[in-house]
């Protein structure tokens, strides 16, 4: 039903994420105001789910603003980016101080702090809202990632947490993560570790078909298997759903009929930019996306078909079950790595802008509703919560254990991968990262000797404190810069 | 001698890189004005080189500028960043239509491309210019690379190829790179290549002396004689020198007592950050990036060294011999990728920006002078000369051949690092990348069946046009999109 009752959330820009949401918030017996560039979306959404609850329907911005309730809350579902900074100009001005504008999109966290700042001036709260759950997670419980200021989560806090997923425990998978940009910074690293999870599982998949000599069938009961142990979660799940599907039109494996180029871009690029920006290593992350990007480059890999290289023998029956374990072992640790630079760049980021992020509550409300929802991330919740000042991941006992007895299959599965030549940069980057980690001494003791030679870049020394320079061109002899 | 002739060259800027860069042009035949922020330097030059060339010291900007013969010659050598545009807004009010303004410096490619649209608008001529050799290069010659208007390098070109270094064959170090920001795009990703070469070395010394049980004295032999054949390399050549150099004070091998920290900025970063953004995979780049980011952090490191993996044992010393050898492949093929992944990245930076950069002549200008001189450019020039369209470096067929010879044991490299615990990140990112090219299918496949799962994103077909979607939460029936 439609009425004219004063709404006490309204959403702008229809589009199926907007919809999906809009209808989220009415379910939960929230009126909400409707308002999209084009009123036909408006009017559609009213005529098909109409029914849900009571939607207040607008044709122009300013009936728009006018039918919402003061504070007035209005969240804005567009694209990212100039879309983005369109729809606040035309809203802006029609709006007072304490009202707030929840930008619900994928937007760049340093957009969300210049939109934020100049909001702020004029007193409206701008709160950069990361959603993760996709359309369905829109509609049925997203996980939501709010910044801004504090003082806006508290009328705005209960609605969200009413229309966000929950944890398996009743916990709302919302929070207030910080200040600023600082929703937005935590679901940009949250879609890079989507990206790394999801090359890690494509890498797992290659070594099971390849090496293992499964057919995509018993690779997803493989990975069903593996849904009910420590790997639980909503990408283990789906994986196993697509590879069991059939092609109706061929009778082949879904996943023989699928192109196998992806694209990268957006949150995953931006997440391994700003990591080098903060001098956090994301190289798993990383891997996960230029794998997509290099699959994409057709003629490229057209033209490398010819390179010389091993053809993957597939195991006997027998060694490949014990293979199959040993792929989850290697999946399992590389995945812990994954998260460890996750959670690293997001502590890098609340340490650079002042957001004092609960990395704890992090974890807690990614554990439903979003794209890496995994049981593992209550144990993740767990480690920090027992030491919110963990040096990394890797330093809570628990994983560390977990890694050390997963480590000897883990080390066996990408010397399988190295001499069969099935490519496994996540695999490869999340053990190096592992390794450098562990290293009494790292080569980099040569890089600032090098440096020093070429460039008189100077040097610090194990054993006393200072700089020093030696006179490489000279007497060799060592000078104090 | 200083004396008030015209000057045909201007350096503003007089650190010790403006400071050799002046000399140099001195020394070869060029009346060169001086000028900087404090006059002091400029004096200080005068008096300790003024024998070395004819230098016209100016106190002012005014000064300066009336010194040079027209067109106007402007080497700008400042920090990169807002030092760069300072000077420049000082001194582009004196100058005149068809002067030109020189940036010597590391600018990001996006600001010279700025202030070269900027400074058209005035008549002015920006060139900016990578400058590669550090502060030896500067003065003996080192390998520029200067971007900005063609015509500019009609007048510049012959003295840049006075003072540039000289490949072996004697062709100067110089060449007009393309348009705009071409020069500092080109000298981004040469030290983009040069983190990945460093980290290479690094990795090839540690698995000698943790694997292969050699002592630094010991590697640095087997590096002099590495750099005698397809090696042979300025990097190589101080490598050598770095660790055959022993502490005065301690008698330790020098590279024993260096803080194995080293840090990562500027322009190595700049390189992945770009390749991110035109969709280029510089994986190893990328992985030599981290693993500078990654040995600075301390805290994390110390908290790490208790996480268990094995100890290397040393190889005997007859292996040892043999291992020495498969090192120098493995490193040998890794290199061919760093290399085939920086081209890749300036050809598609030329594509996206218009500069049609011939690759081949970028090869041919780092021959001489610059960080990453080496044999092995004159052969990538071969290679692009003779096919100037190559797919990639790995499409030549001298490439794909040493690297088919090289692979068995460059797989075995890494079969070792893997199972003894030496983290080499560079090695097994190229490896992968290798892998991933010539993989017949890639699991891109199964990821964008998981985008199209749980998104939408829809797909391609291996057998027909179109993109599709799968119903998953209805009937898994197909819909053309």
């Amino acid at each position: 039903m439609t009425t004219s009752t004063s709404a006490q959330i309204g959403v702008t820009g229809l589009a199926v994420m907007g919809r999906n949401l809009a209808r989220n918030f009415a379910r939960n017996g929230y009126t909400v105001a409707l308002h999209n560039r084009t009123a036909a979306r408006t009017h559609a959404l009213v005529e098909e789910f109409g029914e849900e609850g009571i939607f207040v329907p607008a044709e122009t911005a300013k009936e728009f603003v006018e039918a919402l309730e003061r504070p007035r809350r209005l969240v804005v579902m567009v694209k990212a980016g100039e879309p983005t900074d369109a729809v606040i100009q035309e809203f802006a001005p029609l709006l007072e101080p304490g009202d707030m504008i929840i930008d619900g999109g994928n937007a760049h966290f340093a957009d969300t702090r210049r939109r934020e700042r100049e909001l702020r001036e004029q007193g409206i709260h701008f709160v950069g809202a990361g959603i993760s759950g996709g359309e369905e997670g829109a509609l049925h419980g997203p996980s939501i990632m709010p910044g801004g200021p504090s003082e806006s989560y508290d009328s705005l806090g209960p609605m969200l947490e009413r229309i966000s997923a929950k944890a398996a425990d009743g916990a709302p998978c919302v929070t207030h993560i910080g200040p600023d940009g600082a929703g937005h910074f935590v679901k940009m690293v949250h879609n890079g570790i989507e990206y790394a999870d999801m090359q890690l599982i494509g890498e797992a998949y290659q070594l099971l078909r390849d090496v293992g000599g499964f057919t995509p069938a018993e690779i997803a009961d493989i990975f069903r298997t593996w849904n009910t142990g420590r790997l639980d979660s909503y990408l283990i799940e789906i994986t196993a759903e697509v590879l069991s599907h059939v092609d109706a039109a061929t009778g082949r494996p879904f996943v023989d009929v699928v192109v196998d180029r992806a694209e990268q871009k957006g949150t995953g690029r931006w997440t391994v930019q700003i990591a080098l920006d903060l001098g956090v290593p994301v190289s798993g992350i990383a891997e996960a996306v230029f794998a997509r990007s290099l699959s994409g480059h057709a003629a490229l890999r057209d033209a490398s078909r010819e390179l010389a290289g091993p053809t993957p023998t597939p195991l006997g029956r027998e060694e490949a079950a014990a293979f199959a374990d040993r792929v989850e072992q290697a999946l399992y640790a590389s995945k812990i790595v994954s998260y460890t630079q996750g959670f690293h760049e997001i502590a890098a980021g609340s340490e650079e802008y002042g957001w004092d992020i609960d990395l704890g509550a992090v974890a807690s409300i990614w554990r439903g509703g979003c794209i890496i929802r995994a049981a593992f991330l209550d144990r993740i919740r767990a480690a920090y919560d027992a030491r919110p000042d963990l040096p990394s991941l890797l330093s809570d006992a628990t994983f560390a254990e977990e890694i050390a007895a997963a480590q000897d299959d883990w080390r066996e599965v990408l010397v399988s991968a190295t001499r069969k030549g099935v490519p496994t940069p996540g695999f490869a980057a999340a053990l190096a990262y592992y390794d450098a980690l562990r290293a009494p001494r790292l080569p980099a003791a040569l890089t600032q000797g090098q440096r020093d030679f070429f460039g008189a870049h100077t040097y610090r020394r194990v054993d006393r404190e200072g700089s020093f320079h030696t006179l490489w061109g000279g007497d060799r002899g060592e000078v104090e810069a």
